[in-house]
């Protein structure tokens, strides 16, 4: 399921975003969207984000090669006619994702990839009616994906294997990181992480405890400085001596109490969680090699403390 | 309440992070530990940190001329006995806290700050009974904190304002970001919310709709490249026209939905915190500069995944 031609379906900032990631992989990108003036200043709008990113795309060269592989179509049928894959980025509302994929499923190449941008919606919940509903699929970024890698792919139970591999494998080339949703739930992952970190802000914050703009530098001059390198697991896998299994014997307490107060029923820090978690951090890193990775993080982490200095 | 001298109980990973903080800006610190190799083996740990964060310490004579500050003390006694400021960084054990405060009361001088690096114990759960009570107060890193800035402060009721004071001055003297904790809580906050977002990920991995390493990569390559330089309130203030206002206007319903399934009753997204957080927000960034600190924002993020490519 070779990828050669790709369309944006929506000229939003989602969409623009999706078009630098294409065009920056050496792929054409035929782009619509509904408003004349959205498409007028299409052009002008992706060279200031392509400027922004120079440090990711190169110099003004290599901007206009990037550039000009994006065209701007004046109509949907026009647009998505010769794509391999196709993303809709359009508004997020479920009649929206309804009507435009009846569109896309009958104006589309048989052989394409349908995919949406959708941070709340599974597809079963807008495409399960659709005759080639086999190839729909959530390509969901954090945003804006052209900085930030990460991109959640959730395929529906009737999502044919072979179109997930395939979205797989274009992220990839495309230099994302992609994840697998294994079954669909609405906000999927990536965004229920932050709700769940922001729910708690907005906890203390409502307490009295802190101030908004002290619990913002408690994620910006703390956490977030590790987090730019290292995920919360691999983190506290560097945090005790027998790695992660360690880290949660000793202190998942901690997490259980707290999800306790959340209303969970039982442990979070399982048996099987802590097995898990133990088996994925020692295929990465063994034991002996904590010291090495400490010592990688702290240098990373002062690496981007004198970045941020600099950038003041 | 003019700090010169500061002394450091426990040297392990903290307190010799401490004694960098301390030493690095300028200040002579005695470190005392209890136990005699760990003395023994102090100033080869501490050029060993230091080396790591050459970049935020200078080469190898600024390094040396920090590591000179530092001085190892074979007893308690001696090792605080002309400190304006003495941090107990021993284990986190809560009879531990109460059997050193006792010894500290007593061999401090009466001008002294005695901070506590304690993650759990409000200085309430374990000074109250001390006759010079008053002067305890908990100084919580994000860890560890010569590389990590933001550093919780929460005062016991019965600490004095003027100790409270001093101890956010001479943080800030220090290159920390200090944070008020206005009132005790176990964990304070910071921890808590670090908790918040891996009870979550635990949920979710529990759940088996992730995995290990998937999950990691959502914040390492997603959210963690944005908190590095905004938290997540003066984050997603960039996301609408109207800011975090119009926002949580439009989508607080994520974060009361969540609220409500973790058993919160009622809504997190008040009235009241939305104007707390309108109010924060509008004081640090008009709105029609919100164009201009997105592209602040992008810049940043740029220059984050270049360094990651460059030290992958």
């Amino acid at each position: 399921m070779l990828i050669e031609r790709t369309a944006i379906v929506g000229g939003g900032i989602i969409g623009r975003s999706w078009a630098i990631v294409f065009a920056r992989a050496g792929l054409p990108v035929v782009i619509y969207d509904q408003l004349p003036e959205t498409r007028a200043s299409m052009r002008e709008r992706l060279a200031e984000a392509l400027a922004q990113s120079a440090a990711l795309v190169g110099d003004a060269a290599a901007q206009t090669a990037v550039l000009d592989r994006i065209s701007v179509a004046d109509n949907l049928a026009q647009a998505v006619a010769d794509a391999d894959f196709v993303h809709e980025c359009i508004d997020e509302k479920l009649d929206s994702k309804v009507a435009i994929f009846r569109e896309l499923d009958r104006l589309a190449k048989p052989s394409s990839i349908l995919a949406t941008t959708t941070s709340s919606f599974p597809v079963s919940t807008f495409a399960a009616e659709l005759p080639s509903r086999n190839r729909c699929i959530v390509v969901h970024p954090a945003t804006p994906p052209h900085l930030l890698p990460v991109t959640e792919i959730c395929p529906a139970p009737f999502t044919d294997q072979a179109v997930t591999d395939a979205a797989f494998v274009f992220m990839e080339r495309c230099g994302q990181v992609p994840v697998l949703i294994r079954f669909e739930q609405s906000s999927f992952v990536l965004n229920r992480l932050q709700a769940a970190l922001v729910v708690e802000m907005l906890r203390c914050l409502n307490s009295g405890i802190i101030s908004p703009g002290d619990i913002d530098k408690i994620i910006s001059q703390g956490f977030g400085l590790r987090w730019a390198f290292l995920g919360p697991f691999e983190g506290v896998d560097l945090n005790a001596a027998g790695g992660i299994r360690e880290y949660l014997e000793r202190f998942g307490f901690i997490f259980d109490d707290m999800a306790r107060q959340n209303g969970h029923l039982g442990a979070v820090v399982t048996p099987e969680a802590i097995a898990m978690l133990d088996a994925y951090a020692r295929a990465q890193l063994p034991l002996d090699s904590i010291g090495d990775r400490t010592a990688w993080r702290d240098r990373a982490i002062t690496s981007l403390r004198a970045l941020k200095n600099a950038n003041a």
